[in-house]
């Protein structure tokens, strides 16, 4: 098997899942619970918060653990509105983010807020300039996305946070998800208020993450309760997934720093055997994250391919999986005013660190054999 | 080590954990993604929902999986507040409900709702009559828990069930996150409309549980984006954690089943034997379920007992391990109209099915030699 889907969930490691075993079993107190069982379960808890501060350069108190991307990018956005809506209604992301960002921006747009969708260049990238020229008196918060998750474009997230420091009252979110463990950001140099991070991304466990908050942000919190996490994110914490996600998280920091290059030469190297493919279109930018490689096959449905090299156990993707079963049309690369031909024919290949030469090889082999055979059903000569 | 705060959290059967383990293994594939790993991960998710809404006898569409009570919670309450205002903005709940409902209420008072908290008899019971009386026109959602966690308290759900069939716009939701496994409740035949259920409390894992949605019912979701679970709980499905939560969800089903009797034999005994102990209040009534007993022991800091039980690996709590770090006193034994003297002196043995007689009597020679051991220092003859 080749799976060349990490963008859309990555094989959890067996180390992770040791992790998340052995605390579930040993350390299966309530952390809340006064007695010695609950004691050791919060002093686990805030070993692992501590580490994962120290990753992130935070103070342990802004590392709030959550389910998933999903949830962060929901409580920094709405819990944002909602406790900030007395300052002003208007907010501020770009139309290429993931569904859990604009779809959370268009439900409060249900609910009577503003937002502004800021377009990108033909590469996916926004323009600070257009982020500085959309703010307005009544903003309050500023959403971006670290990497695309369908073209891997990154974003520049240190100019916008750098501009943002002259808005005081306008906070910065950024969802870290795809870019996680890929290309490195420093939360508080950057001026990022808020960040999202997945677990089963990055080689760790469904169901968890972080939101980093920092100190001096308020939010309005999605999940009320028992005021765990900070009375962020209520709720009995799921301390077997909290240590698995900062053993994933820590595993895949250390490889970065180790294996960065190489992921990023295997893109290339990726990037320029697609381009030999005759009929295929690269629409991945030059400067973007080393994991993820999007490119279209004009005339030919993506299904279809990804059916073919499926039969060969190659598992790449259309899109992003939280799309994927909408229609072929891929929203990110309309919003890069790519033409129709290649908007309806978009691949993406995202690799881990687990990725190998011989397996690109062998998948674009594949790819390369299956557009042939294809190619007199499909009604096109390339 | 004798485990007796089975209402905090459970610890998780080892064929909860293999099946995690062995799902995170072999399916870990995006069940959004097209290809074959995603349509086989997408193949067990619905093979889960089936035999989830087979133990509930509702649809399959209508189990939502989440990721806890509080989220299951939160989600019915603010997601019925949030679709519904235009209809009506008031809301009936109890004073005895656990943090993750009352918390989400006072949330909603905050943005404008107007909630009306039911008071309780002396034993923890919500009165039906008041119910009714409390409904308006403007009246879209009734709150209820089906067993009370600190109490034990069995509400009557049924005969609410029943009346609010005469109000068609008003919701029932009932968090039955305590009562799960152990009193039975029939969702349809109850007339809930929705109902709260979590994994940990029944052996299962942490950051695992289902909320029940009745079709004909329409939520604000917490979590937008990709669309999963009925658009209603957006996020990549945590597969392992809903596959280790339904198995849990089978398993306790089928214990309480067989052994349903036994706990509540157990659960007598403990009570008469804890009576039989000079300066210890029973406070669990007598229609309560089988697995929580809260006593008072006049003149003795709870968590002073508390410790002295822990270090003969005897575990019992003080009222919620969600409240617990807050104040001794017990709001639930406060609204049940006890003297200050038990509000204040409470504890709470809760068992599971995995308790036997000889823990239980363990645990009453222990109490009874803390007390005595204990009763100079605390001042007080009993």
């Amino acid at each position: 098997m080749i799976y060349l889907d990490n963008s859309a969930t990555t094989q959890p490691l067996p180390e992770v899942l040791d992790s998340y075993h052995k605390v579930s079993m040993n350390y299966f107190g309530n952390p809340s619970s006064v007695h010695h069982l609950g004691s050791e379960a919060e002093r686990l808890l805030g070993k692992a918060r501590k580490q994962a501060s120290s990753v992130f350069q935070v103070d342990e108190k802004e590392v709030i653990f959550t389910s998933g991307g999903t949830e962060g990018n929901n409580m920094a956005i709405k819990g944002t509105a909602f406790m900030h809506q007395t300052r002003g209604k208007h907010l501020i992301t770009s139309s290429v983010e993931h569904p859990s960002v604009l779809e959370a921006f268009r439900a409060l747009e249900s609910l009577g807020f503003e937002v502004s969708y800021l377009d990108v260049n033909n590469e996916g990238r926004v323009n600070p300039n257009d982020v500085e020229q959309a703010i307005r008196k009544d903003t309050i918060l500023v959403s971006l996305m670290s990497v695309n998750n369908e073209l891997g474009t990154i974003q520049p997230i240190q100019e916008v946070g750098k501009l943002l420091k002259n808005y005081p009252t306008t906070l910065f979110h950024v969802d870290h998800v795809q870019g996680l463990g890929k290309i490195p950001i420093a939360i508080k140099d950057f001026g990022i208020d808020m960040c999202t991070v997945s677990g089963h991304k990055i080689h760790g466990l469904k169901g968890t993450g972080a939101l980093v908050v920092q100190n001096h942000v308020s939010l309005f919190p999605l999940l009320h309760g028992g005021g765990q996490e900070r009375r962020y994110r209520s709720g009995t914490e799921n301390l077997p997934g909290v240590t698995a996600f900062v053993k994933a998280l820590r595993m895949i920091e250390e490889e970065r720093e180790i294996s960065g290059a190489d992921l990023l030469q295997l893109k290339e190297s990726l990037q320029k055997q697609l381009q030999n493919i005759p009929g295929v279109y690269v629409n991945t930018p030059a400067h973007s994250a080393p994991h993820i490689v999007n490119f279209s096959v004009p005339g030919f449905k993506p299904e279809v391919l990804i059916h073919s090299l499926g039969e060969r156990e190659v598992y790449i993707s259309t899109k992003s999986a939280c799309s994927s079963k909408d229609s072929n049309v891929s929203a990110v690369l309309q919003a890069c005013r790519l033409d129709q031909e290649k908007t309806t024919s978009a691949l993406r290949v995202s690799m881990s660190y687990l990725t190998t030469h011989e397996e690109i090889n062998t998948f674009i082999e594949t790819l390369h054999g299956a557009i042939q055979e294809l190619q007199p059903t499909m009604g096109r000569s390339l």
